[in-house]
C-alpha cells in the first residue's frame, strides 16, 4: 500500500493544494473548525481512488480531477463532523473532536458548510452527470445514517438492513469517487459501472472491516477506543452474527447491557470472548474479504496496468488493516 | 395579505403538490420526521415570493416554477431543523419540534437529508446558474449561522455585524427565492438584480422584525415564549441599541443576566422595559420598516402590475405583523 501511497505523491499533493485553497470563510470559527478536521490525519482515500480511476480509463483533465477530489473529500469530512456529534464521540483519530473543541453546534453548522462548499464546488464543474451523480450519493448518505440511528439498539436487525446501511453510509461515497474519475475520463458506461461497483463492494468491504476492528483492535493504535459501537447501541455484523448464534441467556444477557446506562470493561471482555467461541469475528473477516473479492472481479473489464494493480492493493488494504 | 394569498392559490396549491411529491424516502424515520417539519404551518413564503417574482417577469415554464418552490422550501426546512437543535428549541410554532420529538440526532441527519434532497431537485433542473446561485446561498447561509454562534453573548457586536449575520442567514435565500422567479423567466439581468435587491431587504427587514417581536409579541400569537434570544445569548438589534445607549450600571446588569444559568420572567420585563425607554424598540421597528422601503425602491425597473402589487404588500406584511 505505501507504493500505492508514493506512486500518487504527485498527484495527491496538488489535490491537496485544492483542498486547502477551498478553505477560505470569511468567518473565523468556520475557518478553525475547517482546518482541524481537514489536518487531523485524514488519508485522502477517496481522493486517491478518484485520481487512480481517472488514470485508469486514461484521464484527460487534471484541473477537473483535483477538484473533484477536493469534493469528495469536502462530503466526507462534513459527514465526519456530524457523525461526531451523532455518536458523541470523544476522540477522533487519536485527537479531540471539532465537537469537544467548539461544541456541538459549531460541528453542526461547520458540516453543512462543508457540505454546501463541496456542492458549490461541484457546480462549477458544470456538468450534470457529476451533479446529478454528487447530489445522490449525499441523499443516500443521510438516509443510511438516518436508518443506523432508527435501528439503534435493535436487535431484531436484519443482515440485509445492515448492509443497506453501510452501503449507504460508506459505500455510496467510495463509489461514487471512482465513478467520478470514469466520468471526468470520458469513460464508456461500462467502464463507469465497473469502477461503481468497485467501489461500492471495497466500501462495504471497508465498513465492514472497521466495524469489526471496534471488538478486536489495538484501540492505541486505532486512535479510538474499543467497544463504542456497543457502548451506543449501535448493532454491527460481528455482533448481529452473536446474536443469532448465542444462547438465549447470552441474547437476553446482551440486551441488558445494551439497555444499561454504564458500560463496563468486563462486559466487553466477555461479548468479545462470546464472539470469539462463536466464530463472530472470523464470520465479519471473511464477510468482508468476500465484498473485497467482488471489488476485484468488477476490474475484469480493465487489461492489467500498474493503476488496476494498485486498485487491487487498495481493495486488500481495506480488510487487511490493524487485525 | 391575504388577498395575496387567495390571488396565487392556485399556483401555490401546485408548489405544494411539488414539496408533498418529493417527500418519498424508504427510511420511515426520514418521512416521519421530513412530514411533521413539513406540515407544522409554515406559510411558504419563499415559494410565493418566487412565483410572483416569475409572474412578475412574464413567466415562461411552470413546472420550472413549482420545482424550484420546493427547493427553496427545503432548503428552508433544512435549516429549521437544524437551527432548532442549535438553539435547544422546546417549541416551534406553538407545536413540540422534531428534536422533542425524535431526538436531536434525528433532526441533524433529516436536515442533512432536506438539504440534500433540495439540491438534487435543483440539479434536476440542469441550469447552472441556478444551481450557482443556489449553492453559494446554502453557503452563505451556514457562514451567517455560524459567524452568529461565533458572537453569541458577544457584548461587543456590533451592529454592521448583526446585520451581516442576519442578511447570510436570513436574507439570501429569500432574496435567491426572488431571483429565482426571474432566473427561470429568463429575465433580463437588471430585473434579476431589482428582485435579489428586493428579495434581500425584505429579508433583512422580516429578520429585524422577528428579532424586535421576540421583546414584544403575545408569546401565545408568536406561537413561542418571549425572550428567548436574551436567554441564548444572541445578541439582536433591539438589545444592541439598548447596550450602546444605557447606562454603565445596566450594561453590567445585562452582561450579568447573560451569563446566568438560570433566567427569571422578572429580568425579562426589565430588559423590555429599559428598551421602551431608551426606544430600542422603536429604533428596531424603524430599521426595519427602512429595509422595507429599501426593498419597495427596489422595484422601481417594474411598471406597475398586480404583481408588483403584491410584492409591495409583502414588503409592508413581514415589518407589520404581531406587535
Amino acid at each position: 500500500m505505501d507504493q500505492v501511497w508514493s506512486d500518487h505523491k504527485e498527484f495527491l499533493s496538488e489535490a491537496e493544494i485544492q483542498i486547502q485553497k477551498g478553505l477560505h470563510s470569511k468567518v473565523a470559527l468556520v475557518n478553525k473548525v475547517t482546518h482541524h478536521i481537514l489536518n487531523s490525519g485524514g488519508k485522502r482515500i477517496r481522493p486517491l481512488l478518484l485520481i487512480i480511476s481517472a488514470h485508469l480509463c486514461n484521464y484527460l483533465d487534471k484541473e477537473r480531477i483535483y477538484l473533484a477530489g477536493g469534493v469528495v473529500e469536502f462530503i466526507h469530512t462534513a459527514t465526519l463532523l456530524h457523525d461526531d456529534v451523532i455518536d458523541n464521540a470523544e476522540i477522533r483519530r487519536g485527537i479531540a473532536p471539532a465537537r469537544i473543541l467548539w461544541g456541538n453546534q459549531a460541528s453542526i453548522l461547520v458540516g453543512d458548510y462543508l457540505y454546501t462548499l463541496a456542492l458549490s464546488h461541484a457546480v462549477q464543474m458544470d456538468n450534470f452527470e457529476i451533479n446529478d451523480l454528487l447530489a445522490t450519493t449525499c441523499l443516500r448518505m443521510a438516509e443510511g445514517e438516518t436508518l443506523q440511528l432508527s435501528h439503534n439498539g435493535d436487535l431484531n436487525l436484519t443482515e440485509a438492513t445492515y448492509l443497506e446501511i453501510i452501503e449507504y453510509k460508506t459505500a455510496m461515497l467510495i463509489s461514487a469517487s471512482c465513478r467520478l474519475g470514469a466520468i471526468i475520463a470520458k469513460a464508456p458506461e461500462a467502464k463507469k459501472d465497473a469502477l461503481s461497483r468497485f467501489g461500492k463492494n471495497i466500501g462495504i468491504a471497508f465498513q465492514v472491516a472497521d466495524d469489526t476492528l471496534d471488538y478486536v483492535a489495538d484501540g492505541d493504535r486505532l486512535g479510538k477506543s474499543l467497544g463504542e459501537d456497543l457502548k451506543e447501541g449501535k448493532i454491527t455484523l460481528p455482533l448481529l452474527h452473536l446474536l443469532h448464534h448465542c444462547k438465549k441467556e447470552d441474547r437476553r444477557w446482551l440486551n441488558a447491557v445494551m439497555d444499561a446506562e454504564r458500560f463496563e470493561q468486563d462486559d466487553l471482555k466477555k461479548v468479545i470472548a462470546l464472539m470469539q467461541s462463536h466464530g463472530s469475528i472470523d464470520y465479519a473477516v471473511k464477510k468482508a474479504q468476500g465484498y473485497t473479492e467482488d471489488a476485484k472481479a468488477a476490474l475484469a473489464v480493465f487489461p492489467d496496468s500498474p493503476q488496476r494493480r494498485s486498485l487491487m492493493t487498495i481493495a486488500d488494504y481495506v480488510v487487511q488493516r490493524d487485525y
